[in-house]
């Protein structure tokens, strides 16, 4: 297989893989600016919310790290950059996250500047080793519910891609495979912009685990003949009740999976649940633009004259939803264990 | 609005839309011998189940007007021609019922080669006409499910482009909109061969009504908004018990209908009913090459390595499906009034 990490830092720049030449061509961007960096996140070359927490971190480093005076306007510098950063995609709460931890850091922050411009890139890195610990943990805790010989469908890209280097649902079925464990996996393509054709499909390749790829809107039928023994997806956040935003089309799997009585599994760490949320009706859905879903590749597929309806992703409601799984406990539908872990994790934080 | 005919006979020669090329360019095809035709068929420069009927009468006239020979040479080549027809789509049950339709004439002719090459092709002009003509009933009949007001959602192209001139699923919203009424519609792009994208906005909006596209994976989320009051989707094949099949991602619509609450409707001709078989496990479905899910326009989309799943039906049960609009009458849930049409329509054609 070959080594990859999504986002790392190296020379002085944020290198990451881009996304949007995959799979047919495997290649690095080195960025060295902050407006690069935003426009990177904007364009989708990195992508999934936990890989965007990370990238989050070392945007905000060279955001900052060319900046000079005083620790004063080092501090309102930051947070116009942090702003900015906190524009690029509106969903996903992981950004967010790691904007706020190291917001706190600035905030709390007396010496000088270039100490705190090493502390910034210091707790970056550390964003981005939690990851790779914590998608492991997940991976460990999540694979007990993949039984051997099952075929499980997965949508989007919730692998080494959508974070630092092992993915959160797909790092469940990395997991189950290295514990041994025979699984073959169905991708949904994921329309419009095809993040499971060209992402998921490739590392399962890469990993030799018996892959098939079909359309979105061939689940339904898959199920119905049996194909199917559970689903497992990643998500850009998660409320307090257990109600998860995640690629477009993941509700449709929820409804799916609930008609077939079939599992829905949520794959995602503790950074991705939003407590400050009751349920999912309080969560932005980004909308992008038409070409998206009017074109592909630069080929125009449907008329000029039709509009289009583009959301980016959807809220499956928890009631459809069997597990979520994180790197510290498996939650379980109908969620009182989420309950009870929000109140000792808000307490904590406080 | 333009004009055209999806199917005519015109300068001696089999017309047809260039449906390939379409929403870019619209151009017809004029296909002069049998094997241009079925190659068109297999192709879906032609499709659409009532479509294919139509095509299919021609196409026998194509295989059989530069014969030479006595009546039994005839009768004898014009079965093997009639069986190479029979093979280019293996679902739509409208091409074997022209066949048989033509099948019955040829075989109980007696007269002169010339005068049944004639009887072929005004049975071939029958079927034809009789289409726009079931078409139009269709609608009438089926727009009184439409209230003022409603967004339909349609899946696949199930229009003007699959069948003569006026469609079954859009034929009933243009007979709504003709009888005064408000109807905007969402339409699927429909995944991997985009019949949604391409073709049904293209028909939508020549005629300006208000249409919106959305991939497959959206429809859910669409609905979960209170955006979509009922679906109407075309046939490919309907069973004795109501069992549908019809374009990949109707089962998933069905689904979605019966958690959401919102009434599915199928709209087809009585040809496209199969009452040699009791339910849909008897349909054949279709799978179709790997190349039209990895890849878009020539454009690869996902990697060699991985192995592809590509029905191009599949079946939706009778449980699912609010009713059935056909020429004759509505059938609904739970098609008692289908049993009844069967003994007689059987009665009839015995």
């Amino acid at each position: 297989m070959k080594n990859y990490a999504t986002v790392e830092w190296e020379n002085d720049s944020m290198k990451i893989i881009a996304q949007t030449k995959l799979p047919v061509e495997f290649k690095y961007l080195e960025i060295t600016d902050f407006e690069d960096a935003c426009d990177a996140i904007k364009r989708l070359e990195v992508r999934g919310a936990p890989a965007i927490g990370i990238a989050g971190g070392f945007s905000l480093y060279l955001g900052m790290r060319n900046f000079e005076g005083t620790l004063d306007e080092f501090k309102n510098e930051f947070k116009s950059v942090a702003k900015i950063l906190n524009e690029t995609r509106p969903t996903a709460v992981n950004l967010f996250w790691a904007i706020d931890r190291i917001s706190k850091i600035v905030a709390n922050f007396e010496g000088n500047v270039t100490e705190l411009k090493s502390k910034i890139l210091a707790e970056a890195e550390k964003i981005l080793a939690e990851d790779k610990e914590i998608c492991r943990r997940m991976g460990a805790n999540g694979q007990v519910l993949l039984k051997d010989g099952m075929t499980v469908l997965t949508h989007c890209n919730a692998g080494g891609l959508a974070t630092a280097d092992y993915g959160t649902a797909l790092g469940v079925i990395f997991s189950a495979v290295e514990n041994g464990k025979n699984i073959k996996v169905f991708a949904d393509e994921t329309r419009p912009l095809l993040q499971g054709a060209r992402l998921t499909t490739w590392e399962l390749t890469q990993r030799n685990i018996p892959t098939t790829l079909i359309t979105d809107s061939m689940a339904a039928f898959s199920m119905a003949q049996g194909k199917i023994d559970a689903v497992i997806v990643g998500a850009d956040r998660i409320a307090s009740n257990g109600d998860t935003a995640n690629k477009i089309g993941t509700y449709n799997l929820g409804v799916l999976c609930k008609h077939h009585k079939i599992p829905l599994y949520i794959a995602a760490p503790i950074s991705t649940f939003d407590f400050s949320i009751e349920n999912g009706s309080q969560i932005p859905i980004e909308e992008r633009q038409a070409e998206e879903v009017k074109s592909f590749s630069g080929k125009q597929t449907a008329p000029n004259a039709v509009s289009v309806y583009n959301p980016a992703f959807d809220v499956t409601p928890n009631e459809l939803i069997s597990a979520i799984i994180t790197e510290e406990q498996i939650f379980k539908f109908p969620f009182e264990d989420l309950k009870n872990f929000r109140k000792n994790h808000i307490g904590a934080t406080k």
